[in-house]
């Protein structure tokens, strides 16, 4: 039985490829900094359209990481 | 015209791969209990994160079914 | 600094592979009658099933794009 | 299986009598313009008071319709 | 042009027979106390169940008034 | 003063005449497995079109039944 | 008593200046080809940032008008 | 420290200005009645529009005021 | 079968020592004016920190009670 | 890297005590007839009034659990 | 083509004056510390009443930054 | 009258007895590296089970602190 705290912080990921893209760079990214990542939570997908296609999936994500004691 | 009853029921699907595989698991492991699965509908996308990178997509779903009479 | 007004439109996309080709689809369609699409927002993400399978991923999206003055 | 795309608009109906008459007086007037309607989703419900009567039911509905390919 | 001030208040109206019926119960009931009733929203609906029949629909509405300057 | 413990679950109950009526149906075939049924909350009201005209009513209902101790 | 049909539509007004002058310049321009409009709901109130400081107002707004019989 | 109770009524105010000022007047009628209000939460925006311009911004607050002993 | 009529209205109620005493807390007050209270629903909980220290618990509660006839 | 899949349930704890004790009821009464449940979210508070006291407190938590492969 | 990450932080801007110059006075102290802030979103407005007038507006806003790559 | 900035983060505390020691424990970890933390809004409860009991309280907060100017 544990008694861990966390933090959540709100990133927003972006690709030109898919959405499971989008949130890997996020992460790919926060990682450099953040020591301890657990869990993402999606909470926003859209995206920008030229020439009416996609070029850009950006997908919100909240990751929450342990506090260290 | 019809008078169809439908039941949902919440599912909690996971992949390592991607949000569409990770339903696909959920729907085949409710399929061999439920017959008649008609729709579902994605209600939370989350995920775990190891080494700074996603391990486990996780997308809960509703799933709606027909109900013999 | 700029004074765009935008009108935005909810289309449902529908694929039998994807949700991001579900998105793609339904731009593709809009593409045919609307200029200027800027970006989209997924509001909703469901599908329907056959045999314990899914067979047609729906993906509604509101579509931003920019009125002419 | 489909690749479909649909549109969704916005619609109030009125009606002295009940929310299911505001509907299908909404539904009523959309189908002078718009072919193919398949489906609709009721998003808010109010209606004005006279006397302290209602004296207009009035149901917001979003209306789905095939788009010609 | 106006600058009128209105109040709002929620109440639940119950009615063995219909949504609407629980509505317009609430309703006559507000108007021995409230003068200048103008406007509802369905806010919820719910009802008891007695022997697998609905034997009281209870809607939850807001009603807003012109408050008197 | 009672310690009770109780289920909820999710149905779609549908009808060609109205609101109340695809309650009432959903009820009646959740009536023939489910005992000690006390109440519901309507989660969703919608429906298909058939020829501009509403052919179903479809109304999402949580129902709440008390489980045995 | 009247039976009025409405139609909501999404449009998304920007000004350097102010909140309400963004809702203004919306509907400025839903002027040139909608008659009748009758309300507007705010839905979504963000902007841009440049150097600092705001350079763009943005707010979304639903704008209620009524059809033609 | 302190063991306070407050109480939250809805009011709506309305103003040819701005937002700001449809609050204003909501709380200046509302301090005929109540004593020691002392916060405003802002639940929802909209107005009426006339010939194509805002003629009245329409603010829904919900007021909380401290209950005397 | 019963045709009763209800009002809701919201307090905030506050403790130094619990999110269950804070809902007591509000409901002893309004025993003072309002008759026949039935039930309650916790619609936020918040506190004010000192120290870095919860130092009052804030809960809102929406409370129905029965209208006299 | 694990492919499991959960199913979540609805259920209401009730407790004369605290919300605390009302979620470990609901839990209790579960464990007879589930295997495997991992986590809960808790979804509304709420409680019966009696005598301007809470004489119950319900609380509805959705229920994880693991189902067999 | 770009494939920017930017992380979104949430202040509470206030101001004696109004709802814009809340946000730009927590956009002013925000900029001292952070670089290259590209959009806010505004997700809650409130404030505080002091003899029944408005003495501080307050203006929650989500605001989001460029992270360096 | 004032014209302070806020910063809220989010936090998860967790705890084996109660839903206040987890905010509680959240808030100790917090105060030791921000100062002036002023109030917090719960966002979410949940929490783990093991052997069909609670093993750990989750509850998710957001933290409001003041900026220093």
């Amino acid at each position: 039985m544990s008694d861990h705290i966390y933090k959540k912080i709100e990133l927003v990921g972006a690709s030109a490829t898919s959405i499971e893209d989008a949130v890997t760079n996020a992460l790919t990214r926060a990682q450099k900094t953040i020591r301890n990542m657990r869990w993402f939570e999606v909470v926003e997908t859209r995206g920008q359209i030229e020439d009416g296609k996609v070029n850009e999936w950006q997908v919100t994500v909240k990751v929450g990481f342990t506090l260290d004691k």
